[in-house]
């Protein structure tokens, strides 16, 4: 059996339960699935400066879980803080965004990203640079609703989530969707059911089920990141 | 269940034993695996002309086997036949090659290919060029043995692979490998391990076990290709 | 003398006599053209899948006419089989997409292709990715007319390919437009009167005459494909 | 008068007065230079874990300093907070690493980094590919001394340098050399003397100097981050 | 006390008095500014011709100025002989377009160039694919106003330049301007200032500005171009 | 019958004879060949400085020759004042460098360019960058032989043309070469043949016979660059 623990990058403890309930559906005999919650950082994650604050709490939780987890995925689009915990865990640590936006170009030509806010185009169009496939981006489109709203009024969400879904396949060109932010987790099947009475037949690539099953994937066949690339950090004092 | 379909695009009917043997491990009650292997084409894939050949009959087993199957999987490194196939059949088909190029690039900084022949490195640097992850791509090495060799003498086979690695680490700056060849399934490991007697802990993607995780994880989430990138072919007609 | 081969790569033998009237322009003493017609795959070539099937008729005919040719054209924009034949053959093969798109570059900073279907547009981008020229495609546009349907109402077509012509340049910024079927060959002219009427001086590249011209070229200086990235196939069964 | 404010990132008091005496140069009747330290985080950042480690020390500054600050310089290379800064200050605020590579392709045709360790080679590199400057980055070498033994003998870390300089311009094809370490401010001119006994007239670009220098430009220009890219993050319960 | 001298590269020479004008306000006890204008060449560069008859005049006054210069910056947007000139001194010289287009990068996620005519928008591409960050340049936008007429209606001009600058941010998602022609030094405060009134907070950068900073800085840090990038010619007959 | 005019771009009248009898092969009863020198500028063109001060005697012959001229080919690998050219005739204007390294990737993998001497690697490199071909340029090797030295001892330029070639083959990993200077005209065939006894199946593609040939192509197929890249210059003031 494989243990998947997923930190919950914010302090919002309401999306712990959430969190848990959109998850659940990834449990099976083979695989058990625990959800932590950060005890430091933003309430919600919309920007470089939360994104920043995020990392601290996120550290501290990977030093806490990692040694009853044989995966890790930091519950955020934006992959806060997953590099650095790569440095000190030898735990596999996966991040919903470049996993869902690499995978995304395994299903088509091209993908735009739906997120919340367009303040996270930027950010998003440079992991994509990093990554290299900023060929493959079609656009970066926002529903324009914060992440403590997004369950709020969900027909509202979904209205919007599809609308833009069906702009980025109109006007941008793409040809897979990929839900920019984890806070949407479960709602991929509506949307491709909707893109799909359009008439189109696009893949809705929900990061966090992608993130999930990569991180079984990697506990499964013993795949972990490089030590070279994240080598363990120099002892040396350091206050958090 | 997940049913997976394994097609070997070679004809050489041995090689079916040793797939089936080699994924039996990916099976569960959860995942099936089928392996078939067509019945025409080359008696193995070593250049582009063996590829070439190798699709119709690829084409022909996709067409077969997709009513009884959740996720296809082209069980060559090349990815022969893999984007038509995909035109022919809404069921996912995932290329070795691509996925697992594509997945080296989540866990370390570059990669090295280590594969059969040298006259597959300027295909395999062309699909990192068409992927974007040229820059990931840190060289493509060969063991100087022919497919239909690899199994003689698996320790020679194992020798070799293992010092490639240790050069594309220490000589490339390779900081993940990747074996490039199917017929290199199940021996990850064991590179893995012999690096790691060297001093490097350095993660080895084994092709066929990725592609196989992808395949379940598509045909779980119910993720397949655009059907915008990947429409069904027009009737005409046409003689195979 | 330099003997110039195309093989048309699809079944329907009455393109075998349009394709020997628009390349009639280009023989004359010094150059010989012949026009072979393959006796597998498609009737058309309008996707992957068909690309696909396409290909062992194509290397079957390069087998034949290689010892009576200086040069061959592979008579289709996808430049199906292209690579593969290099391989098996040290005649120079050329390909009318890779080439005219590649000199299209030298006539301008941006180039549009107009081709016949939509659908085509990633497989075309996918190429200008792999030559490194993807920053030189300004767009892919299409009539919206399959390949048999081409020649059935000229008018129209024309009207079309001009209409797209204009948009590409007024709409995309293309300075350059490379006609995206050899299906279209001999109608650059005309494209480029329509082009020059709307007060735009603006190159069209007959993919079939640049293709016609290089495999002279290449003949008359005696290049042909490297050695070093199409070595012979090594022996081998192979059930074609 | 510009007051320029230098946040140091690393709790290690001993280098403030370093950093001052340092600086001491760039100041002017024009030109007031103040360096500040932060009070929590790493003692030296010499990985991704110290990175992310240092930013909240770094944010917490920005607050503090940007009142009586007219541009902010953070003094370290891999730049940590610089982008979550520009959210919540409207003051300029420069990173060292970013700037002096950036301006680096400004002196020659390619340019390598010579910094403390080798571990930090995959994250400069993923600078430049961010930047689009990664064809302009010959490599990254390393002194492989830490970043707080860089004073204890500074004629070693001058020979290393040296060496490390001479073999980037004669094995890399350097032609720029950009000192890799805020640490290292003030070396600059006398790897580029050694370089010139050499007989490589190759600039040397001490990070530390141009980060400043840009600063004041900033200020003296009016430059700041675009309100778009950076725009204030929103209201929230943030917990540090 | 450091000295630069800005090179005009054309031979209208009622522009020297109004460059002599606008360069005023970055002149001070320790910057000497000085205008020269070359003797031969056109009366404005506005195409690729107008650019390289340029050439000769910019080299002719390079030798002259410097021996009495610390730095060098020639004075069009299109950096006419600034590589050229390199190889034939060892002071430092600077182009306003690569370097403020550099410079542009930090400020923002992506910029837009507002020049003086349409034609030039392929060369300014050109310039940014030479330098990598083709990737972060939005859009090229025009007046379509020659650069003999920039100061016949300087309201008219002001205007058009606040409309283009406004459709680069929100058509094609500018993040920073740029202004694409050195005649119009002096404007991007106003170009800010209407930009702000509709509420977008966007650094526009004034090519002539940033050049004269950078020159002194390249001046001040004793930082010149990498002697292999640009060796001294070889001796030689020439007929200028 | 078509007439190719190519313009000598140094002043050293010798070489006028040399590329008579170098071109002559290329002629025929539809092709006339022109060969003509200009009367100011470098005696040979060696770096940046000599280019830009070819440019102008360049553009003078351009204007003289177009009338009777169906395709200019400016002899020199770096193209002097090709593109400038463009925008003063209708006539196709043809540069060897980069046509032939566009052409050179239609050959094989990667190539090689063997030029006169080192300080030309930047300038070179920097001409696939902005075609988009840097991913093809395996490396820049050089003869270290001024251009007007080329023909004193023919025996040890081809030697040592040889010698690099064989090295780009063997340690750069070149499948094609191209000849950098169009002064080693003639020798493409000698340079391949030295190859293929080491056992190279390597094309050599000389500059000179490539750009006669496209020169031809174009003005056979009515083609020259585009207007709207090249548009004719606005009427001024131009004292050359």
């Amino acid at each position: 059996m494989k243990r998947i623990c997923i930190i919950n990058p914010i302090t919002t403890l309401e999306f712990e339960e959430g969190t848990k309930r959109e998850v659940a559906v990834y449990s099976s005999n083979d695989v058990k699935i625990e959800v932590v919650t950060v005890t430091r950082g933003p309430a919600s994650i919309e920007c470089r400066f939360d994104e920043a604050l995020a990392v601290p709490g996120v550290l501290e939780k990977i030093k806490e879980v990692e040694s009853k987890a044989d995966a890790i995925v930091v519950n955020c689009f934006g992959d806060p803080g997953v590099e650095a915990a790569r440095e000190i865990t030898r735990v596999p640590v996966i991040g919903p965004g470049e996993t869902s936006m690499l995978l995304a170009t395994l299903y088509g030509h091209r993908f735009s990203v739906v997120t919340v806010l367009d303040r996270l185009a930027p950010i998003i169009e440079d992991i994509t640079l990093k990554s290299g496939i900023r060929n493959k981006l079609a656009s970066v489109r926002a529903a324009g609703i914060p992440v403590l709203d997004l369950e709020k009024d969900l027909e509202r969400l979904m209205n919007i989530l599809a609308k833009e879904a069906v702009c980025a396949v109109e006007q941008d060109g793409a040809h897979v969707i990929v839900l920019g932010c984890t806070g949407m987790a479960g709602l991929g099947n509506r949307v491709n059911s909707f893109l799909r009475e359009k008439g189109y037949d696009v893949p809705v690539i929900d990061p966090v089920a992608v993130a999930i099953k990569v991180a079984v994937l990697s506990a499964t066949l013993g795949l972990t990141h490089s030590g070279l690339t994240y080598p363990a950090p120099p002892d040396k004092p350091r206050v958090w």
